[in-house]
């Protein structure tokens, strides 16, 4: 029989059981699935985070993946519990905006989960919807439970418009959105966008109190300890230091500014 | 051919080899196994937290489980290697009190683990039994080995009494237990012994130089920044600050007295 | 059908999607894996860090074990991607000294990774070669695709000589490769070398501003606070405090100078 795969996101940090209770809870459900981890070290309460490193991480991994989201403040209040389906993947979490990223805009199915059955109890802990609705769901889900079962079909869900960059003709403004282990400052600037301005190498990139000219390819185009301006692995603009620590040694911080700008002053090619 | 489910949880943390190692050694001895971290985060030799992290997290499993605990700051000395089943859950490592809280008391089957037949070397290393022991002792009894082939039955393990609170009719005197990464104030005072004081608005929990009035049930319902007192996921006293870090908020320590009491002044309704 | 075995190595950390990818890569080539991680907290860009984790570890996993790591601080230059062979085990990642502690000098088979039809695309992003070279070609080896289809036999690969000590008859010189998370101060000194110097009284151990007499078996021989030397589960000498963190007070840190020497003025026995 074929196992299948849910992949956990949450901002629960590994200290502590909460991410395997939601473990425990699927495996008494279901033993037939892989458990992946994406990450359980989203900051805090930080729900842009967690979609960005959904969209990133999500669709890498094989059609009717299962993906469990778990950044939660509201949990106990109103926000609604929901599963959405988009290009064959299955999302399930609080509905605060976490899956607006992922869904890009497009139509998507969405199943506020109502049907206590599918839950661990009927009256979940207040603060631990994780273990006590979303990782139940996710079970069940595996099994092949149809998603209809699991809910009332919604036509919608919170997305937020955060992360989308601003730009005219001659400039892009868009900012820092994650500073990864290795000090590299990633932006939400997609690649597309910076190739509408046009010549790289007229372009200038502002971060902090410098200026970088023109985009590279790799890391290692400088010497080390240089600034580089190239298209990160996550398709967007990245901000890097040739064997070096960007964020530390720019003094940038998440959600700093980021502006690409045409320089008129150099003469076209 | 069904495959057994081992849990982990040690204070390897995970930036070293050491968890990877017993993974090696359960599955180069029987590799129909599904390997679950509970958590390797537990502070360096603190034996109560692991046991609290397995009380809370073990019986969430699937019947049968293993869990492989490793917090062992007497390796190689004279403490022995035990594995205790309760509630049809295993768990094997060394007899210092680890499984204090997750047997709570009742009457448990405990083996001393004296069959170095099972073990990897017969000659294990002074320092890493959980390599050298506790693992290969976990893949063989995954592998369907009778527990009492591991070892000799022995009547009694070390049991701790700590996290234990201390009450009267009119007062409650525990402590945080545990501070979660949200800053959660986690308390070893069980929901049922706040019950048994009565009135929920006429209680008073003083922690630190601070002190709320009654219980609340979910972070939201109080202002953000605002501190309130709930009964957290684990079933216990909870101390949190909306959308904030309560610890760093009210400068309190793992350890730090909390106390439950029982307003007189406030009149009956 | 039989599961393959992957392990995965890294300076990714854990707080970011780029371990996650590397699964999802794995897992939509060939999901009869099972994944095991070793560890994602190398140091950022310490190939030597990571070359120590894996002699440590990968052996340990059954034969036939594919082990992909990358710590790659020269992705997208001309540094290249390769297989080695050694004892049995499969090893992934760049060709820049990452794999010179498992070969242990010996005769290896090595395979540069040129056939781009095992990669996730034709020209992979110039900063994450993880997920779009090593990982795909890790999915189709476990999948059996013959090593030599994967790319081109050469006959060498980079080594690096560091990590082994100098000696001579009466003094060894060695260094703290890795302080783990309980201050344990791990040194590149094998227990061999030790023994070749011949009486374990006369032994004079020199760390920081302290010497230490012979060395001891385990860390409970001495009083809590006190420092002791002893073999490390390793293989190696190891310098520890009973309960306590020898890196913080011994004030040493990684890649410290270590030395053993022969003490002249103690009588033999």
């Amino acid at each position: 029989m074929k196992r299948s795969l849910i992949t956990l996101t949450s901002d629960f940090g590994t200290s502590d059981y909460y991410v395997a209770a939601m473990k425990a809870v699927i495996l008494s459900i279901n033993e037939m699935v892989d458990l992946v981890d994406i990450t359980h070290d989203v900051q805090p309460q930080d729900i842009l985070g967690g979609a960005w490193i959904l969209k990133n991480a999500a669709y890498l991994f094989p059609p009717e993946s299962i993906h469990l989201a778990v950044i939660d403040p509201g949990v106990g209040t109103e926000r609604r519990p929901i599963l959405v389906r988009h290009r064959n993947h299955y999302f399930i979490g609080p509905d605060n905006g976490l899956f607006s990223l992922v869904t890009d805009n497009d139509e998507v199915e969405v199943i506020e989960l109502t049907q206590k059955r599918f839950w661990r109890i009927n009256t979940p802990s207040k603060t631990f919807h994780g273990r006590d609705v979303f990782a139940p769901v996710a079970a069940h889900l595996a099994k092949g439970i149809p998603i209809d079962e699991l809910g009332t079909n919604i036509s919608t869900m919170e997305v937020y418009r955060w992360a989308i960059p601003t730009n005219d003709k001659e400039a892009i403004q868009g900012w820092v959105l994650h500073i990864d282990r290795f000090g590299n400052l990633i932006t939400n600037i997609p690649e597309k966008l910076i190739q509408s301005l046009g010549n790289n190498e007229k372009l200038r990139i502002y971060v902090g109190n410098h200026v970088l000219k023109g985009l590279v390819s790799t890391y290692g185009s400088v010497e080390p300890g240089e600034a580089v301006a190239l298209i990160g692995s996550a398709g967007t603009l990245e901000i890097s230091i040739n064997k070096g620590n960007a964020a530390d040694m720019l003094g940038v911080i998440q959600g700093s500014p980021v502006s690409v700008l045409l320089d008129r002053s150099v003469k076209p090619q």
